[in-house]
């Protein structure tokens, strides 16, 4: 028995980090959980280890996004809990950037992120239950040089992210926007010895990601930064 | 045992709503707990339901929360929890607000959190480890009408704790900011009927807290928002 | 002879409101202006009037905006200043909103300005010398209910502006973003009788762009809002 | 005759740098001046060179505050400009501070403001006319660590400047309030030959304050940031 008020979850944008330790520990609680991304092969060992399913699909694509809820709905019901963590990042000075790779990272960051709310909002709405987790980064909320198509999407999903809070909310529906401020750790990269948890670890953004679902709705955040406490900020 | 890790709390600014349930939570983990407030009579039946120890003390006054730290410590050693939930409020036209009250509830807001967060880190520096909540309001961001010397109180306790979470995170102290968005439930009003959970559970902030204290220091909160579903905002 | 620092100015997405007063402005400081819109055939009175040239530009494609600068380069010299006031806006439930026209809004509010940016950067940074203003809205700091696409749009061109501001003003190249937070006045639309400027006259807000292009770089501004006395905020 | 839509002012917290540029400006348009600070002896020669009027007062003292705008108001008639500069600060970890002087700085910068906003509206009200401005710094947006009563009382300014225009605008008083991001330029402190303008030129600082009070209502700024072009954000 889940001590979580959802019975189904589709994670997409699932990498190994922040998507893994949330499959593991929705899984945990036995929930059913789908895990998209563009790439599944790289999936594979976290689908052995978590019986999660792992579903092909391109964010941007609005498509391939109601198909991808459509396959999830008719394997583990439609999701009650959607966490959307793809992003698209390129870099450098503004004058240098390809406008092709720009409109890519955006649409990747933001309007793959808008697919998502919307098909969860359909069957959500409905229902009347459900939350939507969306994962920002700092980028999100204070631009930096050299990172204006990251700064634009990040943005742009937080914008999203409070348009569709204010709106679905009321309708029951848990709309949640977390500022990941800093590196999140991975497997090929430790902290230094001399910094210790100086990067994010990705189980600990996962249990803030559980507590934020099993809030009360007379107290629901929309709102909340995640950083190491070394972080500057 | 606890669940948290820290080993004794204080609570100053203590009603009967965030802090009542913060104290039967804490109690509830056996931690002991030192309730402070200007009228300890009111706390007297928190007192008598959870072992909590209740203290006097106005808040403003930088000797009397020295005392009260002081005298915490004697009871209950050093609070490793510290949290500020106490507020001055007056409201009115600008042009008719009395001076003397506006200079009081920004001390009651903003300077008795300032000695709250000085004392606790005196204490929690040396040790390394410590907690500080501060309990603000949408009125800490957002400065409305007829209300100045609520937002200059609420703003300044927010500028404190951002300054504070940059110079005591690194320090492995946590400080987080809580902005309480809507009214908080008490007894003697209930939600209407055609709105439940429309104002904010004080059990389900007080869930929130003890979920921030058990953050790991990789992935710290420093801020959130907490507000009833239907809340406008 | 100009009271103004520059010698060019490209304004993209001109209607009649604030791109009809700026070129206005623009034109009585001997300026040359270029005018660019989707449809020009609106322009025409403009023209006529002020002697500014319109050329027709779909602000969301590249290729145009590239061909746009260069043909503007070639008539009136490489823009000195570029306006950028486009934006896309659908409204609606996001469970009913058409994918693409989601799509098609964000790219015209803030891909549209990326590629002005990005042409106007290219210009500027050798000469060590310009400006570029973005306008944006409150939509860009405030995420409406029903109106997700156009809080995607202006979230992301605040973004953008944010990022720009950072890499480009040691470049010598002012970057400005104005929150314009009400409605802009029409010739068909009045204010009514008892709320006199309740709308945004487009003649003061083109006063303060020129106000803000005549800044000495040693006190830029990046942000401002611009609201009438009477707006609710 | 001005060219401002105002007959007079006084300017509380009356230094060498923003308070005399924006002194000789505003005489320069032949209105009378106030210039008010604790050390009257300061003003000198600012008064000898411009004829402004120099007053002794502790802002944060609400009936010297009174006395100030009686005096004024007997001197030039009720100020129609009032401008609030002055500011307390105090640096050193939160745990050595001493509480007195944390308390006397956020005095200066935010119940002296309180007690400016007041006696001004208290004189705009019945005129329906006015403007404040308040001179704000980038502490009272980013708090920052070792230096909590600056950002406290910064905070707290900005939500006063805030709660201020919501209810002064509607009534026609303009309310700014102004981002200070950088240290302004003083005589004994000229800037690197390398980094020139890396520093706020006052006179440029005041002319945006002048170009503030020319706004047409119906495009009011409440906030905007002025910062040199190569300062880091």
């Amino acid at each position: 028995m889940s001590t979580l008020p959802y019975r189904s979850a589709l994670i997409v944008g699932a990498g190994p980090g922040i998507s893994g330790s949330l499959t593991r520990r929705l899984r945990a609680e036995n929930i059913p959980v789908v895990i998209a991304a563009r790439n599944v092969g790289k999936l594979a060992s976290l689908v052995d280890e978590t019986g999660a399913i792992a579903l092909p699909v391109d964010a941007s694509d609005a498509g391939q996004m109601e198909a991808l809820f459509a396959e999830t709905e008719a394997r583990i019901g439609a999701p009650e809990i959607v966490v959307y963590n793809a992003s698209g990042r390129v870099r450098g000075p503004i004058a240098e950037l390809d406008a092709e790779e720009v409109a890519k990272a955006v649409a990747v960051s933001a309007l793959g992120a808008f697919h998502a709310v919307q098909q969860a909002a359909r069957r959500m709405i409905p229902a009347g239950h459900g939350a939507i987790l969306l994962t920002g980064a700092t980028a999100g909320i204070k631009g930096y040089a050299l990172s204006a198509p990251f700064a634009m999407g990040k943005f742009a999903l937080r914008g999203l992210a409070q348009s569709a809070a204010r709106e679905l909310a009321p309708k029951g529906i848990h709309v949640a926007h977390f500022v990941i401020d800093g590196g999140v750790r991975a497997e090929h990269r430790a902290d230094p010895p001399d910094a210790p948890d100086s990067t994010l670890d990705p189980d600990a953004i996962a249990q803030t990601y559980l507590d934020v679902l099993r809030q009360h709705r007379s107290a629901w955040t929309w709102e909340m930064e995640l950083r190491p406490w070394v972080e500057k900020f």
